[in-house]
């Protein structure tokens, strides 16, 4: 075997053309056995296997320097780099993040999670070699789906005007994590169909120099192309065009659900879990799609994740022209919104709590200060959300919840999660962003008859005295066991509250719990700076009242366990009742 | 005059050429004469007088819709939808905002103020129309220097894709702010070189169909363009080359320094204010010239704004590669300068505070996790920095502070902001942002011997008792001034905290502070949700610490006077005195 004997990238030089291919044929065998029992990224890493390979045969890494976007396909660079034992063998799985990661090895340069970013980071690496008058090739790999964020597209025509080394790796399977959406795409076909020799050409007019691999999966053509670009002395586009999942049968014919896939049986493809159930996503789905059908105003908007509002290809192709996916695009996406609800539809754009950060001038300037109504729904914004420190889910109030005229609204249940988005859909004052609850879904079937559109108006979940927890969105079923431990320990029962808004504060309610209580304690599902128990905090500071803010503590978490997690930041309903007897 | 008698698109409507052609001069001769007492964007302006009368000639405004990006060059369109008295009479100049504003006017759809939205704004308006059956020409304007900004290009391959009526014309003066950077000018040289005519076209190769007028300025061939776009059902570029500050010989000639002009004699074209006087751009620039001609590692970026950080055309030509204008492009900027910091350079960005807004994704993922040693300086931070809705500086505390790993320092005088930059580009183990302090500059001489790096360390300005005040960043003068005005009414001396550090609490000395004082003050030049007070209201929240937290408050402020807005959040002296009585 030779992916045993691979302990860096020199190794693989010392092989020859037939053992390269015989070393592709082990990774993907390693890949189908890692992935079948862990899960994970299936169809970047497949389709990379060989330009990987041809990479590090060409180039000498760590010295020639290789960013990989988004660097989910960087498996197949982790096993030529002195990490393939996380690959051959089960007990070393966890020995290696999904994504690039700089503690690992010399030759991973940043760590890495987010699309569009391998251009601008690596023409950093790039322009601070030409400061120092080095002369290593500096390489960015990205995948055609990356290519539409704004960040890409910046440092394409930054790129364009250098005047030195700067390879950039486009490796186009002609897929996103869904398909492919925007008019680049329709050049980077005619670039397929016409062998890269179309006139018209985005990278050529963007000033970059051109070649064209017509099969990106063929080693030697690959070694070929990638030799005729080393040491050059300006920038240019290496166009590769692979397939998608190559080799693992399931995610060649499926590419959009094997994007990233669940532990699977690697016979049949048949996942080990069932995720049939109802969740967030399939319940936002659900909704829309009948929203739209009795009102074509509406219309649901992504930015290349279709799945996070809950839309499969079945699901798009019923929505028709009531959904818009943008492509990998957020910017584009909350300023789309905004104009789609100035014209005087009803526009929902569903996002990842890690991916609403790319937007953020965009929430601000192009929604918030011109007030149009527009209804987000922020997915996995919850310590139960994504673990990867490069997707955590921790960090959306203080970003947005600080935003004026924005309301952001927190949820406990799917019934007022449902009864929030009738509200924001209808009305046409605010824009309103709702965090979807993380953690199991609480579904209680009651009624929910509040008008969400008195802001700021919190409501009393149970009324006691002496303390008051004030639980927020989905952790206001961490509250009620809270206030059950406190009166199990004090004989008193706290008043349990929940505020709904994120982004008010509830100042009547506030005054009148001074009279019965002496303590507050505020739980939030994320860091406690710039959060929501701070303005109670503040809003108490000159009083008498006692106020405890539990949340999370501002740090970038990697692959946690959320428990340890709740338990570090005092969060379990014992904890808490501990500090609410001090 | 033609001009007094335009109320409304329809009498631009009923002129002959040669009368349009008269309207146009006395729309600049109102432009020159407002402009020269009041200030304003020259340089666009003046270059877009024919377009604009030619794009209200040939559409229905405002049933056809236009949208103008940044719309820093929509004063004429302002004088030829009903607003000219703002521009005819002095006494009405302050009638309107220098921005497109909806409240003004059925003509305008959006409040804009940022670059590069104008595309995925008037995109929205587009969609809105297509799903509810409109035949409306929808009409995006954006300037040449607008387009390397990732919303923009993002919109662009949005519309690429589209296969609706979408006109977007692009108003090519061939100058950014400065003059442009990046790939897609040389397509841009290449396409006015050729009329039009290269195989090699950005705009083709994005999807969209294109056409050409080579002169910008001349009526009747832009009329003759816009008609023959019209009703078009595919999206098209109208390509247009205009000359910036077009009839203004000064704005002619040295198109950077009249794209904003402050008041001037329209004789000479000389300022009529001094702004010779030592401030942070120019402080910022002759630190970094010397540091920069010592180690060639030391690196200027600007995202389009060289003058943020005082770097004039001649002293760009000084800092050779060691300056780097990547446009405007906030998003790479960022990421560039964490991969030269990760190359071993010691990069720094200059950025308006309201700017460093359009980056916030790739602070934290591309420079935060990664940990690279970047320094930031974020200018008109500051109630006192610009005043217009879009372009606040009293939001980057909330959207910066809270992210980890990053340290946001708070200089109060010239002596400290150049002992943190000395620290930040020196150490090499945190991103260092510093927020240059708004209003006049303080220099006290005194030498600052304070080792930066011990993180999180307060320091006493002046110790009393009873009362603290923690007094951040440009307020410290404030602070001081609030201090003697308590100690006036009491007796008694307050203490005054220099706090230095937005990112994090001096938990011994808030301790320490328990022993003397009841009440802690905190002031910041900022909103207060999410920012610095609240932090130090949550570290005394479960005691008897009294804590008042003053700064702004959360609204999207516009045209303001300072004093009054200081008035209004309690931040004078002696409201401050009055607080602390309570």
């Amino acid at each position: 075997m030779y992916l045993k004997k691979i302990n860096s990238p020199s190794d693989v030089k010392a092989l020859t053309s037939a053992e390269l291919k015989a070393l592709a044929e082990e990774m993907r065998a390693a890949l189908t056995k890692k992935l079948s029992i862990h899960g994970g990224h299936c169809g970047p890493n497949f389709g990379m296997v060989e330009a990987t390979i041809a990479l590090h045969y060409v180039f000498n890494s760590p010295e020639d320097k290789i960013v990989f976007d988004v660097s989910h396909q960087s498996y197949c660079h982790k096993m030529l780099t002195g990490r393939k034992d996380a690959f051959l063998y089960e007990e070393h799985y966890d020995d290696v993040t999904g994504y690039s990661c700089p503690q690992e090895s010399e030759h991973d340069f940043f760590t890495i999670g987010h699309t569009s970013t391998s251009i601008s980071l690596a023409g950093g690496l790039a322009k601070a070699r030409d400061l120092k008058g080095g002369k290593e090739n500096i390489i960015a790999v990205i995948g055609d789906g990356s290519l539409s964020g704004g960040e890409a597209l910046e440092g394409l025509d930054f790129a364009g005007e250098m005047t030195s080394n700067f390879i950039i790796v486009v490796n186009d399977n002609d897929m996103s994590i869904a398909e492919n959406h925007g008019g680049i795409y329709k050049n980077l076909k005619l670039l397929r169909e016409t062998n890269g020799a179309a006139e018209s050409n985005l990278f050529k007019a963007m000033g970059l120099n051109y070649t064209f691999v017509k099969d990106g999966n063929d080693i030697d053509a690959l070694i070929k192309a990638f030799q005729s670009v080393k040491d050059s002395s300006s920038p240019v586009v290496v166009h590769i065009v692979t397939e998608k999942g190559k080799g693992l049968s399931f995610a060649e014919k499926n590419k959009e659900q094997w994007h990233w896939s669940a532990p699977f049986d690697p016979e049949t493809g048949s996942f080990k879990f069932n995720f049939d159930g109802e969740n967030y996503n399939s319940v936002t789905a659900e909704y829309f799609l009948k929203k739209m059908k009795a009102d074509k105003d509406v219309c649901v908007i992504t930015s290349g994740t279709p799945a996070v509002s809950g839309f499969s290809p079945e699901l798009r192709k019923q929505a028709g022209s009531q959904f818009i996916d943008v492509g990998i695009a957020e910017e584009h996406a909350v300023a789309l919104a905004s104009g789609m609800a100035k014209g005087g539809a009803k526009p929902f754009y569903g996002v990842y709590s890690s991916f609403i950060q790319r937007t953020f001038d965009q929430l601000s300037q192009d929604l918030c200060i011109n007030e149009n109504p527009v209804v987000i729904s922020v997915f996995e914004a919850s310590v139960y959300g994504m673990s990867d420190v490069t997707h955590l889910g921790i960090f959306d109030i203080p970003m947005i919840s600080n935003i004026p005229n924005l309301v952001y609204l927190a949820p406990y249940t799917k019934e007022e999660y449902i009864a929030m988005l009738d509200w924001a859909t209808e009305q046409r004052e605010h824009p309103v962003a709702i965090r979807v609850p993380g953690g199991s879904l609480v579904s209680d079937g009651k009624a929910v008859t509040k008008d969400f559109g008195k802001l700021n108006k919190y409501e009393i979940t149970q009324k006691g005295g002496g303390v008051a927890i004030i639980a927020l969105g989905s952790f206001q079923g961490l509250g009620i066991k809270a206030a059950a431990a406190i009166e199990a320990k004090t004989g008193v029962a706290p008043t349990v509250i929940n505020p709904y808004y994120i982004t008010g504060i509830d100042e009547e309610m506030l005054e009148g719990l001074k009279a019965e209580h002496g303590t507050v304690i505020t739980l939030e599902d994320g860091i406690l700076d710039g959060g929501f128990g701070e303005k109670i905090a503040r809003f108490y500071g000159s009083t008498s009242m006692k106020t405890i803010n539990l949340g999370l503590k501002k740090e970038f978490l990697d692959r946690y366990n959320p428990d340890d997690i709740l338990k570090a930041n005092k969060l379990t309903p014992e904890q808490i009742a501990e500090l609410a007897a001090e």
